[in-house]
């Protein structure tokens, strides 16, 4: 498939310093199109701007849509960075076939994202923490609505400069975890990055903040009893020297950051288990004075340390985030990779140009 | 708030004869806007056409959004009836919170409503079994990545004229029972009308049709044992002489239709229940030689009698439904409500002008 650019005819100003994420966004985007029987086609990097959609589009109906989230840095030299690309566009197509949507090409959608990092260049920010976000998301286009997956939709990449998730250094977050609200559960669509997945999060969340708390902990949906995921980031603990984190059974989003973290550990000879952990075991090990560290792993944040963690009337506070903690060395280690500050042992970094 | 009407330049030519659903569309739509803080503004019938909407809005990354379906019905005489509107958007509201959205004010969408179907008056047909679909809709249309309710909503009504379900009469469906793939979870979205449970719907319906049923019948998450509903339309059992439909307890469509199913049952002396029937109950009651009728009941085919219900290798025929059987004598009592053929004793038609 051939890749058209066409340009705008004005550019828009770069922001000097970028604090926000997702609300600014650069001056292209890429988007295609699909047609039951004919496929991709269309596809094109074009001036950012509103999309037409028929008012019985089925993704504003039955929610047929997915998405990714990605970053680009820019270092001191100017160099620019993608982490682990391919993996995001593998499991968009993993996503894709739970929702009955179609596959991408991923050698082709690649060569479209480079393109388009290419022409935004200048959206890439350096300063230390930012980055540029990457979307790149699928909908159900076509004016129908009979409940049954859609026979036309639209493919884009979108891109957002990003400041830094910490204002000054790893800041430890408080999270409570759920036990009214379920995210997901065996069966259901936990595992796909959808939109029904977010949809399902917003009452808890919102209600989580309203009691001062960045987030909550989701426990599964059947006995809720095991840990899951913190909706925007996958969680690990360090109980007794090993780190653990909730096995890939279907309800979970797979995190490319958890694999990344998972590689990691094993590389720095640090014990790491994937097992259904309770939240009893984790109350246990908090009482037994063996629960060292815990933290979220995604895109958004890279590793997100945990202070507080509440479950019931049941508080466990961590005081103290050590240099030497696991925490802070894997956020260390994986943001030097992404930036190029330190070497990348793993073959994760694709350098754009 | 004042409402005002864009007219069209051209109107469409109205098909002579509809056969399809949710495809053609009527010349205007209702739409209004709501920002935070200034409440629901810009009420509007215009033209029926594409929307644009950012590529960041919300809508289309985390699936915030919720809709309704009813139908309104022309009679020989050309009196255009709606069957218990209010209840589609006092239904909105209580969607709308649960997935954090801001709620419509009732009175003013009615009045829209009314408006819009006298302007399209001509789009409303009148042949045996068709009616104007009416698809009400509120969307998350904020350009904004992070993942929160949103802060900009738009809400629509539009109209779909409608061909008969059946084409030839009641006709008894075949209905597989889902024991992999699950809906919904207490605790989840289930209650609501929102765009998440119909994404969750998608691959099994697939799959099912594939198989050569037309739907699913989804058990309950966690023990996957009660019965729920059928996606599109809630579903009640006849056994013994006693109608038993599940109760309301959160993970269910609060169906219209079987509530006013549920209000004519009463009415006509028929002994009905709402509890957790299991399927193991369902099977033995079948076996037993007791399961007498099983039907679903929803907007889009009002009642649905169902000829074969498959459970893993159970297969429960019901080979007849007769003239006297309660599907067939609630088919005909509510249809011929809503289409002014029979008085209606319980106030549930809303007449046009």
């Amino acid at each position: 498939m051939q890749l058209t650019i066409e340009k705008a005819a004005v550019l828009k100003e770069v922001p000097m310093e970028v604090k926000s994420f997702g609300k600014i966004f650069t001056d292209y985007m890429f988007v295609m199109d699909y047609t039951e029987g004919e496929g991709w086609h269309d596809a094109k990097i074009t001036p950012y701007s509103a999309v037409p959609f028929d008012p019985a589009a089925c993704v504003l109906h039955y929610g047929q849509g997915i998405f990714e989230g990605l970053k680009a840095y820019k270092n001191s030299d100017g160099t620019i960075r993608l982490f682990r690309p391919r993996a995001n566009f593998e499991r968009l197509n993993r996503s894709a076939k739970r929702v009955c949507m179609p596959e991408v090409d991923v050698d082709f959608v690649m060569k479209a994202l480079i393109e388009l990092i290419k022409l935004e260049a200048r959206w890439v920010p350096s300063a230390p923490d930012t980055s540029l976000y990457i979307r790149p998301f699928m909908v159900a286009s076509e004016a129908y609505l009979g409940v049954r997956a859609a026979q036309q939709y639209k493919f884009f990449i979108i891109l957002s400069p990003s400041g830094p998730y910490y204002a000054k250094g790893l800041e430890p977050v408080d999270i409570i975890v759920e036990d009214y609200y379920v995210r997901a559960v065996r069966g259901g669509l936990g595992e796909a990055k959808t939109l029904a997945n977010y949809a399902a999060s917003l009452q808890a969340g919102e209600e989580a903040k309203l009691k001062g708390y960045s987030q909550v902990l989701w426990l599964d949906g059947v006995e809720k009893k095991y840990i899951e995921e913190v909706g925007t980031m996958n969680i690990m603990f360090k109980i007794d020297g090993k780190v653990i984190t909730p096995p890939l059974t279907g309800t979970i989003l797979p995190g490319i950051t958890r694999d990344s973290v998972i590689q990691m550990l094993k590389h720095m000879n640090i014990p790491v288990e994937e097992y259904r952990l309770s939240i009893d075991e984790v109350v246990k090990s908090y009482e037994a004075g063996k629960l060292e560290e815990i933290f979220g792993t995604g895109t958004a944040a890279v590793i997100s340390p945990v202070g507080k963690l509440v479950y019931q009337d049941k508080e466990m506070t961590i005081d103290h985030y050590a240099e030497d903690s696991v925490s802070m060395r894997l956020y260390k280690e994986l943001t030097g990779i992404q930036t190029g500050k330190i070497a990348d042992p793993f073959g994760w970094v694709t350098i754009v140009e």
